[in-house]
């Protein structure tokens, strides 16, 4: 079985995460979405908020399981058995940025994988940076992020 | 069972392609390379030639499928029951110029998904075009391509 | 009265192409779009044919005029009293080679300001080239070209 | 009346913005420069200090009115009745940067325009945070920042 | 003595040539330009004609020699004792095609490093190219090309 | 005798910084590595550390000499009788940061020449902040630093 991990920081989930985790969830068998809690950023939402977060949205998704890591990714993908990594690419630096950590993670452990997908065009501009900025400023959140967690991430603001 | 297509020219097959083929056998559980027949376009090697060329290098890769294909790739990847694209990415130009032929295939077909693999550097500035660029000038193929197709590539250029 | 030309091959018209026309005739008391007839490159439709289309697919737009220009840009602008030139951009690559245009009509002119605008992400991967292709495989274009040039299109590959 | 905000930081104002708002000034009917506000960020000169610097320098250009802002720059545009945003681009950084925000905007509000406006190559170096580190290691800012300001500039460094 | 060389087409030389050739004289003791004779292309100027306008313009610069080549630019290199190759950085775009073209003739030679000089801002947009299509316009092309050579490039449009 | 000079901050030195004092030490006559000690930020080892591990690892090149510097790199430079600045250039980014710094240089002193030379591929992922990381998960650093300093950086997160 193809098992795929999907991390990142997903402080809030957006949108455009979703859609990757929804059409990575289509190519592997089995997609573990693994949320970073690193002690050295204080994220908006605990690492365990952002796991229920995400499992709310992802309900519908049989072969999706979220979980939390700290420390190193190929690590965490060990301990999932999965042998591929999937990032979602938006813009070149993020290109730039990611040519970097997969080739970091290659070097690490040769066994692994990075698989990389578009970011659908619809998502493109969105971040949970920007999210949190226009959260900030009361922006309305529509499209930008699941309709399920928007009351979640306007009452950080109140 | 996951298939995926590699499509491409492969005028000729480089090392840096015979990477890719070889990380992508080991993510799908079967790869097809599909080499493209463009009528628009004079290879140096015809269509069959390069699908032979290809069979020899990858011999040693059991679920490795070669063949040739001509018209829309979403059509070639339907014909095989592939639902996966895969592409290496060396360059941000490359990067741009997939990216839009991964949203024109996906909006030809949303069933495909294109999955990007990062070049090895150690290949990343190695194309057919370099190679026979270089060929034409009598340079050294070694460690450009792979050794079994040396000699059929300098016989072109006697 | 700020006059605004949007210069271009039109080799088709796009969606693309028409949604930045559309917005730019929002900004500016007037458009001119210039169709480049250039005597080195072979065409799929005439310089003519190509205006026909244009002024077909923008008869809604009250202040958007078609005609076509050999020579300079900047002397198609002045023979129009334009002092705006404007661009879509959709790539870096689109970005690099349209500042090193916008910067030599500078050079050649300092009265003219050329304005930019991002292409909606909806089109960013549609060009006249690549409908071109897809179109020579007899491929759907819908949505990617006004649906009232469709025909048109796939009659030159029949 | 097309009425365009030119939005910044302006932590102070350069050569390469004074550039960009002389020139806007002459494709718009009047053009507002926004300062922004950011209660979350420490700027090196205080909202209004920005304001009038910015006055002091653009005192020759009689449709420019310059004020500050927070929030949105959405809702900011809407006080001024503009419609059109204006953005200068060096890079391809800034490129995808503010590509992104534009698309941002356009979702928050698709009335409204961004025109982006290539950066002099005279000044394509310069930047607020370059300027503030220069003048940190008492280095000569001529050319970089409007002379009018640059005893403003280092008095704040001595 | 450290020689270095400067390969290209000068189809024809620019001034953001010419100030490469200037700045890279004076920081190697020899500087080399090599003007490339490619069989498969048809230049505006011959090789020798290329050849004597460089020399023409560069009569100032004593320790720059001029010579034109085929085949392999390290074979090039060697002839001349070289040990660098200079190249000129103008765009995004540039810099990934020669990147890839120092790691092929590392890999060719690993003697022989490449080093790059960033074009003057004030030459960022000037190609030979781009020359030769405005003087094909009767284009004015004081500032884009060495004044010597302008009568000589006119004639050719005539 | 043409003296170089390499600056950076090297907290720590990586194996692709070793990779450019050893190429650029057979361009130029006599290179100055120079470690920034800049007082705003707070690095892992402090200037002299730096200085002692590059000394230690750069012992086996005679032309070779490293020293600290703080404010501006031209007065450091001149300091050196150097009139050469090299960098490594690795990705886009770094090109375009690079680019505008080389400016700012020109700017403050026409002298200097600023020559980039691309990072060998094998250690283009690798950077300062990239090892500090992986040594904070206990990562192994084998290959992406000399390894005479392994010892003492992993010392500093025990």
């Amino acid at each position: 079985m193809r098992i795929a991990v999907y991390p990142g920081s997903f402080d809030p989930i957006t949108n455009g995460h979703l859609d990757i985790i929804e059409r990575a969830s289509r190519v592997y068998e089995k997609l573990v979405v693994g949320v970073l809690s690193n002690a050295s950023k204080t994220p908006l939402f605990s690492a365990e908020k952002r796991v229920e977060m995400i499992r709310l949205v992802t309900k519908h998704l049989d072969n999706v399981e979220v979980d939390t890591f700290t420390g190193l990714l190929v690590d965490f993908a060990a301990s999932k058995n999965a042998t591929v990594i999937v990032k979602g690419l938006r813009t070149v630096a993020d290109f730039e940025y990611e040519f970097q950590m997969a080739l970091l993670n290659k070097a690490l452990n040769p066994e692994y994988e990075t698989m990389f997908m578009m970011t659908n065009t619809k998502y493109s501009y969105i971040s949970s940076s920007m999210v949190k900025e226009l959260a900030g400023f009361h922006g309305d959140l529509t499209g930008l992020v699941p309709c399920e967690i928007i009351e979640t991430i306007e009452e950080k603001y109140k």
